[in-house]
C-alpha cells in the first residue's frame, strides 16, 4: 500500500458500469478508511450497491466504522434491516454499538431483534452506560487470561482466539474477575517459556471506571502514553477496553465540540451537511446572539441624547465594542484550552483570573493611549480621546474576567465550559464597553458636543 | 499504580526538608508523567533539587520530555551545561532534539560540545530538518532487519537490544537500507520459528518522507489507525519512525494552533505563562485589532451627517455588527475544523462557499424579519426595519462569503488558513455591515430623520 487512496472517479465509473467482481477486484486491496471515503457524494442505489459488493466480502463492517459521523446514518437509513442486523452482528462491539446508535431510533428495536442473541445482548449492554462515559466506546473484544498460566500457555491461547481488534496487552484476571494487572505482549516474547502471567504482570495497572469522562480517559491513555487503558466496574472487574485509536477519535471530537460551542455551533454541523441541518441548528444561537445584541443596542438606546449632541461617539462605538469583543475571545480561548488539555483546574483558577486581569488592563492602556492620539489627531478633540481611552480600559478589564469567569462558571454549574462562552463573552464587552464609553461620554458631554 | 498522581505539598515539603533518598524512595515509584508535574511552581533552588534527585537516579530524560512545552525551556535553563549535555546524551533521539530545542540559542553550541559525538551526530541530523516537518520529530530508535531473517532469529535480536522506546513493529529494509516491509510484533509471537521476515511481513507499507508537514502524518497515523509510521529519506531509505504518543502531541498541538490563530494569540501565550510574555505576544495582534476597528470606525465616520439626521441608526448599529461577526465566525469554525480533520480539500471547495452562503442568507432572512419587527416596535418606523433586515442578509452574505473565503485564500497562499482569520473575518462584517445599513440609511434617509 505505497500510496494509499482510490481514485473516486474511477471507482463510481466502476459502481455505474462493472460486475460486482469486478469491483471488488479494484478496491479489494485497498485500506477501509480509503474505501469509505468512496460513499460520500453516491447516489443512493450505488450506496446500495457498494454496501452489498462490500457485504458479500465480509468487509462492510469494517469500512463502515470508518465512515464520518455525520455520513454514517445516511447511508444505512438506505440498507435493509435484516443485512444491517448482519453488519451489527460481524462488527466488533464498540463498533456494533456506534452501527446501532446511528440507526433511526424507531428502526433501532426491530433491527437489533434480528441480531442473533449473544451480539444483542453484548450491544445492549454497552449501549445501556450514559453517553459520554468511556463505558459507552470501550470494546470488549481483550484476552483475560489468570494469573497462574505460563507464557507459552499464554501464546497458545493467542493462537487459538485468532484475530483481536486491538492486541498490545493481556490483561490478567482473579476468578472473580477483578482486573490484577497486564503483561505488554513484547513481554510475552522475551520471557521464558514457563514464567506465569502473575510473574511478569505489572501490577495494579492504571485503569478507568465505566463511568467515567470519555475526555478524562482519552488524557489519562495520552498523559501515561498507553495503547489501551482497562475499563473496570465499580467492583474492579474488567469490563472492556479502549484503544490509543479510540482516543484519537475522543480527543478530535472533543476539540470539535470546544470549537464549535465557542462559536455558538452544534456538533452535527459540518462543513458538507446538508443546508437544511445546518440552518435549523444555527437558528436557535442565532435567536440567541440576536438577543444579547438587543441588549448591547438598548444600552445605546439610553444614550441617545448623547450620540444626538456628539455623534463623533458613533464613530468611535465600534473600536470600543470590536477591541473588547476580539481580546475577550483571546482570553477565552487560552482558558479553554488551557483546561481542555488539562492545565488549568479549579484550584488555580484565581492565578488565571488575576495573571488574564493583568494583562487586560496592560493592553487596554496601551491600546487606549493609541486610540485616545488617533481620536484627537482626527477630531480634534482631547477629551474625547481621553474617554476612549478610558473606556479601553475598562472594556478590556471587562473582557479578561468576562473571558475568564464565564467558562469557570461554566464548569462550576457542570456544563461545557465553552458552551455559547464566545457569544456570553462579545455580550459583556459590548454592553460594558458601550456603558463606559457612553456613560462617561455624557459626564464630560459639555467637553464633546 | 492504582491511583495516578503525587501529592504536590507533601513532595514539595519533601524537597525542601528531607534527604534526596527519602525524596526518591517517595517519587520513585510514580510515572514520569506525575514527576513532571512537580516542577512548576517550584523555586529555582528546589528545582535544581529536584533535578539532581532524578538525575543521580538516571531517571531525568524520562521525566523531562512530559513537562509542558512552556515550561521545559525554564528549567534547562537553571541546570548547569555538563548536566543537560548527559541528560541529552541518555535522552531518546527524539527526546534530545526536543532538549536541544528548548535550550536559550547562545548556549546550544556549547552544550553540544559537552554531548558524545555519537548522540551529538545524531540530534545534528535530526535538527537539520525543517520545524514542522516529521524529520525533525521522528526517532531514530527502532529496530530494522533483513528480509532474510526468520522469527526464531528476530526475536534474538530483540532480546539482544533490550529495551526500545517504542516497540510494536519490526521493520525490514534491503541491504541498501531501503524500506520493503514491516511485521507486527505480534505476528512474531504467532509465526513459526523458521518462518523468513521477508514471507510474514506487511510488503510496501503506509510511510511518509522526512519532508512531509508534521499534521498530515499525524493524520495518516489517525486514518489508518496505525501504531507507527515509517519515515523514509527521499531514496526510500528507513530514516526513522514516529509512534501513535507523538501523534496524539501533535494534534494536540496544531488544534492549539488553530484555535490560537483564529482569535489571534501566540503559541507560547499559555493560561499559566507570565503576563509579561502574553502581554508581548498579544501587542502586536492588538495593533492589528486596532487597525482594523479603524477601518470599520472610518466607514462609520464617511456616514456621519445620516447619522446626525436619524441618530436611532447608531443604536441598530452594533446589531448589524454583532450578528455578522458571530455568524461569519461561526461558519470560519466550521471550514477551519473541516480544513484540520480533512473533511474539506480544495476541489470541493466551491460546494462549501455555497452551501455557506445559502445558510447565510437564510439565516439573514429569519434575523433580518425579526429585527426589523422589533426595530418598527421600538422606532414605530418601518423604513428604518426594512433598512436593518436588507442591511442584515448583506452583512450575514459577507460573513458567509469571508467566512470561506479567508481560510481558503490563506491556505492558497499556503500560510495556515486559521492565521489571523476571526480578526479579518469581523473586520469585513464591520465594515459591510456599516457600509450597507448606514449607505442603505443614507438613500433612504428621507422616511428615517
Amino acid at each position: 500500500m505505497k500510496s494509499p487512496g482510490l481514485n473516486h472517479e474511477t471507482v463510481r465509473e466502476l459502481i455505474r458500469t462493472a460486475t460486482p467482481d469486478r469491483i471488488l477486484r479494484v478496491i479489494g486491496k485497498s485500506h477501509p478508511a480509503d474505501i469509505a471515503l468512496l460513499f460520500r457524494g453516491l447516489e443512493p442505489a450505488e450506496v446500495r450497491l457498494l454496501f452489498d459488493v462490500l457485504f458479500s466480502a465480509r468487509r462492510v463492517a469494517k469500512t463502515l466504522k470508518e465512515l464520518p459521523p455525520d455520513l454514517l446514518p445516511d447511508i444505512l437509513a438506505l440498507i435493509e434491516d435484516e443485512k444491517v442486523a448482519r453488519v451489527i452482528a460481524w462488527a466488533d462491539p464498540d463498533d456494533a454499538v456506534t452501527f446501532t446508535d446511528s440507526l433511526a431510533e424507531e428502526r433501532r428495536e426491530k433491527v437489533l431483534s434480528l441480531v442473533d442473541p449473544d451480539s444483542r445482548e453484548r450491544v445492549r449492554q454497552l449501549i445501556s452506560y450514559p453517553e459520554g462515559t468511556v463505558g459507552r466506546i470501550m470494546t470488549t473484544d481483550y484476552l483475560a487470561l489468570s494469573p497462574g498460566i505460563t507464557a507459552q500457555g499464554a501464546i497458545d491461547k493467542i493462537r487459538e482466539r485468532g484475530e483481536l481488534e486491538a492486541f498490545f496487552y493481556l490483561y490478567v484476571v482473579e476468578e472473580s474477575g477483578r482486573l490484577v494487572g497486564v503483561v505488554p505482549i513484547r513481554n510475552l516474547v522475551l520471557a521464558p517459556q514457563d514464567r506465569t502471567l502473575g510473574e511478569m504482570m505489572i501490577a495494579e495497572p492504571i485503569r478507568a471506571e465505566v463511568t467515567m469522562d470519555q475526555e478524562e480517559a482519552a488524557r489519562l491513555v495520552s498523559k501515561y502514553e498507553l495503547l489501551a487503558l482497562p475499563i473496570v466496574d465499580h467492583d474492579g472487574r474488567l469490563a472492556g477496553i479502549i484503544t490509543v485509536d479510540d482516543v484519537i477519535d475522543i480527543i478530535d471530537k472533543e476539540t470539535t465540540e470546544d470549537m464549535y460551542r465557542m462559536a455558538g455551533l452544534e456538533e452535527e454541523d459540518r462543513v458538507f451537511s446538508p443546508s437544511m441541518l445546518s440552518i435549523r441548528k444555527r437558528l436557535p444561537w442565532t435567536a440567541l446572539n440576536l438577543l444579547t445584541a438587543m441588549l448591547a443596542a438598548s444600552v445605546v438606546g439610553f444614550f441617545e441624547s448623547t450620540i444626538e449632541k456628539a455623534v463623533a461617539l458613533a464613530i468611535f462605538m465600534p473600536v470600543v465594542a470590536g477591541m473588547g469583543g476580539n481580546c475577550g475571545i483571546q482570553t477565552l480561548t487560552v482558558v479553554v484550552r488551557g483546561m481542555a488539555l488539562g492545565e488549568l483546574e479549579f484550584s488555580s483558577a484565581w492565578r488565571a483570573v488575576l495573571k488574564e486581569v493583568t494583562v487586560g488592563i496592560t493592553v487596554g492602556c496601551a491600546a487606549g493611549v493609541l486610540v485616545a492620539i488617533v481620536a484627537y489627531l482626527w477630531k480634534g478633540n482631547p477629551v474625547l480621546g481621553l474617554v476612549l481611552a478610558s473606556a479601553m480600559i475598562i472594556n478590556l478589564f471587562v473582557a479578561a474576567l468576562a473571558g475568564t469567569l464565564i467558562p469557570l462558571a461554566l464548569k462550576q454549574a457542570r456544563l461545557d465550559p465553552a458552551l455559547g462562552s464566545g457569544i456570553f463573552v462579545t455580550t459583556f464587552t459590548d454592553v460594558f464597553g458601550f456603558l463606559s464609553f457612553l456613560g462617561l461620554a455624557t459626564v464630560f458631554l459639555r467637553y464633546l458636543a
